[in-house]
């Protein structure tokens, strides 16, 4: 399974969040236009999102988005979990298998390659990717 | 791109043949109870795999089909780009890019995740899979 639409946007979503500054919230057209998708269709990511444990909503003047977790405990691969999006590299590694897998020997290097995936998946934090987009904040703005 | 059927009967082919006893010559029939799938299909897949260099057909009697290169010299990743399937972990990735690449952090990670997975696929040479093969048509001979 390769990483969907869907997945990609609610990454953009929560990298933008990550990067706010501490207690601030983000309103549905601001992380449309951050996310650069429909404000529609980032509606329902965030739902899921919420749904997930990773972003709360706030509603009132103050209102809006934010993330509902620590940047330090979340990972690329959380938000794909939450999102029903786990890539998997060939269909014989998915829950529902594959029987000659005891005699293939593609099968390691299937899994292998797929654990190496999730590794850096897993490995890479919020946090990790907002100080990455803070980073090249700064280069664009030249200072 | 996830890893399509074809490529997955293919690599199953190609370890197939590189377990066989040096110069000998595997019959369609043969190969398509060897990789469980039907012989019409495997003939598509066979002859993708002879268009791309990686195996040689030979008609009569002892006609058959086997590889047409040394098994330490061809990769799982090998195989793929034959079969016109390099993975790609998220679209962003293959030749058609993405526009915001240069300021998306997540980005970076889905291309070292996608890398790390790639150096796997190119590290399985035929050789070290024809090695596993063998080593569990022992262990399932009981000797």
């Amino acid at each position: 399974m390769q990483v969907t639409r869907a997945a990609d946007y609610a990454v953009r979503a929560m990298v933008h969040l990550s990067s706010l500054p501490e207690g601030a919230r983000a309103s549905l057209a601001e992380l449309a236009d951050a996310v650069e998708v429909p404000a529609a269709f980032l509606s329902k990511v965030l739902q899921q999102l919420a749904k997930g444990g990773l972003v709360t909503s706030h509603r009132g003047k103050r209102g809006g988005f934010e993330l509902a977790r620590e940047v330090t405990s979340v990972s690329l691969l959380d938000i794909l979990r939450v999102m029903g999006n786990e890539p998997a590299l060939n269909p014989c590694l998915t829950a529902s298998g594959c029987d000659r897998s005891p005699s293939c020997a593609a099968h390691t290097v299937w899994l292998e390659a797929q654990e190496r995936m999730m590794e850096v998946l897993a490995s890479a934090s919020l946090e990790h990717l907002a100080r990455i987009t803070r980073a090249r904040r700064r280069i664009a703005a030249g200072s």
